[in-house]
């Protein structure tokens, strides 16, 4: 049975309001629930002014303070994997679950400094938002950097997404390209007489198998690049030779390669195939020499290391806005059925958050 | 513009007949507005008792002669690939189009057969059937000698399947299985956390593109196995390492082979991927020493030729009756774009049938 949550309660402790959040579920296009309860919330907050677009929430203070940062997660989910509801094991260190670590954990603690910082030290834009996991033009942060920008305007920003609890700098670019092998249809009775795409296409996947990443080191952060197929598609009927099998990739690159870079990296090297690219978001240079870059990671502590999933710190950074991933997920787990996050962490994050915002 | 035909005349020439018949698509499962006009014509002919269940029909004669022939073809055709509907080249000497070889030609042959034969030699059972080339399941013929297998009964029966004019005895057996290829999902931000399940299934259609298939020579007839992919799928999101890739195979074995072991074969192929076999159908063997055989191979001519595609002649020997290949239409070009038939040939079968039953 799948519990029904719909109430958040934002003084439960963060990995209790993780749960909650995590219950509500939110596969990317199906926000509505969670933005609903979300908006619910954020609105009995006398201290903050919220604004909806679509199913992303922006809620910020407005005290004239001389600084004011931004606090950004997205509060969308990979499609489950038989990991749907949370649970918490026995001695309650650590909540399992699709989303907890990317992150609903990381959205909990915005809730929480949401709530309890009336009087923060930096004037506060607190953003939530829809369709990170899926195409760049359905982002709700992507949408909102065109249509609102100045809502997301700020002196730095802080991406809670996964990062282990310490401060990730930059952000690797993303590509997703359809690669198509060809053929000739024939009857399976006679296949000699057609060419087979989906056999062909095992040159694609033999390429993929054998690519070796790039692991550069960028303003002394060590990137790890990454191609996979992510979908593979071909058929017309179960006596028929196939004429065409398409390969979607995703392609991961350090933010030493531009996006028009990577795409010219794709096109060469499956050149003896029809390329179609779909979609691409640059990466975003690590930036941790920003002055209030470098504060944060002063008050927070820890040593910065590379951001290997794209973030929308490139977002900002396009914005010119300088911005970190600071979050207690545990970016190793997402996107996997075993996805968790430790409930400590979660303590943690809010804990050194707040006392940078007091 | 599609050309709208819903009216056929069996006064027509064969080769207008066929041209008619393909311009009524009847890709499988969509075969009504075909058997309806069928249906429409031969109610309309007083010699014949015609029967209809889904949209197979059968049409009989009674004449109380000693000998009864079946003449089965079916009327369904695999999708469209840019080559509907259908024309004729200038000089008229071939038509292309969808289904004009597999076997629209065959079913013209036997509708002008239906009209013109008023008082043949031997009972006459016209089977105009639908659903041949999915899942066997669907088949009408193989649902007929299920429900009513007295309606297919007879000494002797012909299916007019494109043979090229040649009689073509026994068929190949045919097997679908799904070959599963599995992994671990994870981030492709950092995929060497997963398994790449659609980079594994490489190695399946790897084996594919190696298979050398088996030529056997069977009572005298050479055959010729096929091992394809028809079909592949895999993938959970633009970016997850995806868990699973799905091969669809279509096995192609000589009659020598029984489908029991045909599956043994596959199954031992594939032993290192999860095998699930779907449907197979056992071949025929040719079976041209039989009586009935042998008499209509001398009545029509020419050197009987192995059947390579698995036709229903494996239906009508499960049923115990000597059956063959025998029609108009090209077996090569079935199931390609650029499919057509040879004008001279629908008229050179009819001719010989005719010649035949008279």
């Amino acid at each position: 049975m799948v519990r029904v949550v719909d109430e958040l309660d934002l003084d439960a402790d963060g990995a209790t309001l993780t749960a909650a959040l995590t219950d509500i579920a939110s596969v990317s296009g199906e926000e509505k629930p969670l933005a609903d309860a979300i908006e619910r919330v954020l609105t009995r907050l006398p201290h903050l002014a919220v604004d909806r677009f679509g199913n992303t929430l922006i809620a910020r203070t407005s005290l004239g303070l001389p600084e004011r940062v931004v606090l950004a997660g997205h509060i969308d989910t990979v499609p489950h994997a038989g990991n749907f509801p949370s649970s918490f094991d026995p001695e309650r260190t650590r909540l399992t679950g699709c989303g907890t670590s990317d992150m609903k954990s990381g959205v909990a603690v915005q809730l929480r400094l949401a709530s309890g910082l009336r009087a923060p030290s930096r004037d506060v834009t607190y953003v939530f938002y829809e369709c990170e996991e899926v195409d760049v033009a359905r982002n709700g942060l992507y949408r909102l950097s065109r249509s609102d920008p100045s809502l997301l305007g700020g002196d730095f920003a802080v991406l809670l997404e996964p990062s282990g609890g310490a401060v990730e700098g930059g952000c690797q670019g993303t590509l997703r390209a359809t690669v198509t092998a060809t053929g000739a249809r024939a009857h399976t009775a006679r296949s000699w007489m057609g060419r087979n795409a989906i056999h062909e296409a095992g040159a694609i996947l033999e390429l993929l198998r054998a690519w070796v990443a790039r692991r550069p080191v960028v303003d002394g952060l060590e990137y790890h690049g990454g191609l996979n197929a992510v979908a593979i598609s071909g058929g017309v009927a179960g006596n028929v030779v196939p004429d065409s099998c398409v390969v979607t990739v995703n392609y991961r690159f350090a933010p030493d390669r531009s996006a028009a870079e990577a795409e010219e990296y794709i096109r060469s090297l499956f050149s003896s195939w029809e390329v179609s690219v779909l979609d691409v978001a640059g990466g975003a240079l690590p930036g941790l020499s920003a002055p209030a870059a470098a504060a944060f990671v002063a008050a927070v502590g820890g040593t910065p290391r590379a951001k290997l999933g794209w973030t929308d710190v490139a977002r900002f950074a396009e914005l010119g806005i300088p911005a970190v991933n600071y979050g207690p997920g545990i970016p190793e787990t997402a996107h996997t059925s075993g996805e968790y996050v430790e409930v400590a962490a979660i303590a943690e994050c809010e804990s050194r958050l707040r006392a940078w915002l007091s």
